[in-house]
């Protein structure tokens, strides 16, 4: 044994641990001291001839282009009318849902349960049973929203006869639609189907989405981005924290619902229930963010994510760059808070359209300014100021209307950028809502998820190979001269 | 010349500066090296016998029941009704007032302007000629507001056919009442009284008072500290922020509003009017801190202060142990932001009964929570920080109801204490609306401002003759060992 040899084994270790903390704390049981460097690998190892393409100023171009029209969108909610009326390739058997493509055989239950509810919902079943044997036996066909310029919180299924919001670019010529939110805890998208549930989504159908419909109108449009940018300011990140943007959202439209030909019975149940329920917006939030982030699609050479999504079993994504492919992998489930009764036990895999925010650069990528959501999330207020802080490292630029007080007004983080997702290693963060992993039960809490790698990884090889191929559509492969 | 001497003048100089950083800024503009000290002397050189009352336990105990019925007070406001029918000891000729009394020769040109409005309100004057005349020959009584469980913003007049909020303690026995919000620019809190303004009084007094009175009644009351406590976490400091605040109560009053038996025309026009106003709660939020502050007066030996009010000319304070004597000195002029075409020479001193906020434990002491508020008031959100930090070292405690998300949820610096003012030389932090000088034009700007010392150095040196002479009324003064 050689000296040195013979001195490293009498003395305690000393250990710089780079990466992964596992090793390090099984040095220190071992009472052995580490330095710990953060530092993870690229999630992928690019081909070698295709560095290049990290530091692509057409593909920076683009992403500008793609990142200015997500930031400069004007969603304005129009009004109200019954889905099969309004969204693109909806039949009188689709039933839209959220996330990338599923059957129902790889459907969670809440997701289940949702399509069960939308089933007795619109009369082509009497019972659950009844709506389980005609669901397997492919009675209507399930596609994702955001096939149809549509999303839709947790399950998100949206059926033929619901009433949708109608939301317009005012910058641009898109539009989307969303469905109605009916408060939390036992509801259809969280995948509840009782009775007390469809006997709601009646209600809303039959008097709160027509009335609510009357006084858009009415309005001549509700600006959505406008609202969404006060809320930043006062508490919300819209997405898990909508109570400034509930607020503000009822201010406009109450004057607008008393001068509706009603009687005042109704547009008092109408105020009682949006009043009642702070999450009432995030629907509005998650069409606005729609708006913007399909604005921002299809622009060629562009890294720029412009869906994340779930349905419940897996999380895809979308490019903007990369046409309606869906990249996906399995859903993680969301770390957090329980409502009493509940534990980690009986939550379902991330699950909803409503990541669909942190798309837009809100939502999980604006926590900073929304510290009172600890108290629902779990977590500190510097957890929160952290977030935001991380996702600025994955982002293409600050955004230009939406601006955080606490850090001195800094634009939240926006354009999720998939090549610095790869370089860096970290994935975006989202809120969200926590379904019951059984059908028919509902929300049990609320907590912080990731997507899997795997999203990232599928979709950068795709985009990688694009580049390779010189297949950047509508980009000249002329004058690459960095290749 | 000694070798020391010589040396000392050779070198350049390096010094210690403690306190006034006058002299540092002398010695560093001729190139000396100084390190400042943040100290300043007391306020006022305590009697030597006196000294035991900064750290008497009879003190700290008064103190702390006097914090403790503050945050426990229980602010509803449950009714509206004509000033005269419900003000103590007003009669059809008393014309309440902001701060401590002051007379016509002596008011400010915004408190005039809104006491010419009053007359023209009334129908006491047809012309504003006529108006000043009348108020020159003593035709109404001046009081102020504070004297009779009153406050009203900058001016804060009313008079005797105004309508009037109801707050009650549900925690307590003591009561409260304020006039109505006007909105900001030309409104008579702020010295305007053009026929413009006078009619917006006159439709506030005929349909929105009755209205949301009649609301409040169907409501069975609204609970302010609730509302406040919600706001405070969404970006309002209530005092000069109240957006908030104002849709919290907005979304509460809306249903009951809608039931009342009126017009559904003047039911809109009354949700527009607050719409339109995101100042619209501040009177709320001052009557419910007028509720807290009242229920801590009058406790024997307390040096919590209960009163913050200013006239425009004068600054006066009221102190928890010293009984209904107000303590004055000359009103400050704030900093802060102008609207355009203003500027800070048109800027009168200090305004209004809405320090009752800061007094309460929220407003400028709430800022930490409020960092949107610079944009209105100017500075940054770390001054906003330092500014609630700073009040934490001349308040009795942190409020077990008022928390500060950004702050780990701390409460809220609350119960001023008249020792420690004086020990530190701190004075509070007031964050207010700016009034023009002149009478008829209205508000200017918005900014922060603090009180004069002299009003915290006469009420010491009364509260210190009272302990020495040991007149702490209702204390024993037997066991008081350390004297």
């Amino acid at each position: 044994m050689s000296e040195k040899i013979g001195q490293l084994l009498q003395t305690t270790p000393e250990v710089i641990n780079v990466g992964l903390d596992l090793f390090a704390r099984a040095i220190r049981e071992q009472g052995g001291s580490v330095q710990s460097v953060d530092w993870r690998p690229p999630m992928v190892e690019p081909a070698p001839q295709a560095l290049p393409l990290f530091n692509d100023p057409r593909i920076a171009e683009a992403n500008q282009e793609a990142v200015t029209r997500m930031m400069r969108a004007q969603p304005v909610v129009i009004g109200v009318a019954r889905a099969r009326d309004v969204i693109p390739g909806m039949t009188e058997r689709t039933f839209l849902h959220a996330g990338p493509p599923i059957d129902w055989a790889h459907a969670s239950g809440p997701l289940r349960g949702a399509l069960i509810g939308a089933m007795l919902f619109e009369g082509f079943a009497e019972t659950p049973e009844e709506a389980v044997r005609k669901l397997e036996s492919g009675y209507v066909e399930l596609s994702p929203n955001h096939e149809h310029d549509s999303v839709g919180p947790m399950a998100g299924v949206i059926s033929p006869s619901m009433p949708v919001y109608i939301a317009v670019n005012a910058a641009g010529q898109n539009r989307a639609y969303t469905n109605f939110n009916e408060g939390i805890g036992k509801v259809m998208r969280m995948g509840a189907y009782a009775p007390e549930v469809i006997d709601r989504l009646r209600w809303i159908s039959n008097v709160l989405a027509p009335l609510v419909g009357k006084a858009l109108e009415r309005s001549g449009g509700i600006d959505l981005r406008n609202i969404i940018a006060q809320a930043l300011q006062m508490g919300d990140e819209c997405h898990n924290r909508n109570k400034a943007a509930t607020s503000l959202f009822y201010r406009e439209i109450a004057p607008h619902l008393v001068e509706c030909d009603a009687p005042a019975s109704d547009i008092a149940a109408v105020l009682r229930f949006i009043n009642a329920n702070d999450h009432f917006f995030v629907n509005l939030a998650m069409v606005a963010a729609k708006v913007m982030a399909d604005a921002a699609h299809g622009i060629a050479g562009s890294t720029v994510v412009t869906t994340l999504s779930r349905n419940g079993t897996e999380f895809g994504i979308r490019v903007s760059g990369l046409g309606n492919r869906w990249f996906t992998g399995p859903a993680n489930v969301p770390r957090g808070l329980y409502f009493a009764g509940f534990g980690p036990d009986d939550a379902n895999p991330d699950i909803g359209d409503s990541a669909i925010t942190e798309t837009a650069g809100f939502g999980g990528f604006a926590l900073a300014g929304a510290p009172a959501i600890v108290q629902f999330i779990g977590g500190t207020p510097a957890d929160a100021v952290r977030a935001t802080l991380e996702m600025y490292e994955i982002t293409v630029a600050e955004h230009e209307v939406f601006r955080i007080p606490a850090l001195d007004f800094r634009g939240t983080p926006v354009g999720i950028d998939l090549r610095a997702v790869i370089r860096t290693g970290i994935l975006p963060v989202i809120d969200t809502g926590i379904a019951h992993r059984q059908p028919g039960i509902g929300q049990v809490g609320a907590g912080i998820v990731r997507p899997p790698e795997r999203c990232f990884v599928e979709a950068y090889r795709a985009f990688e190979r694009e580049y390779l191929a010189e297949r950047l559509a509508g980009t000249e492969p002329a004058g690459r001269s960095e290749r």
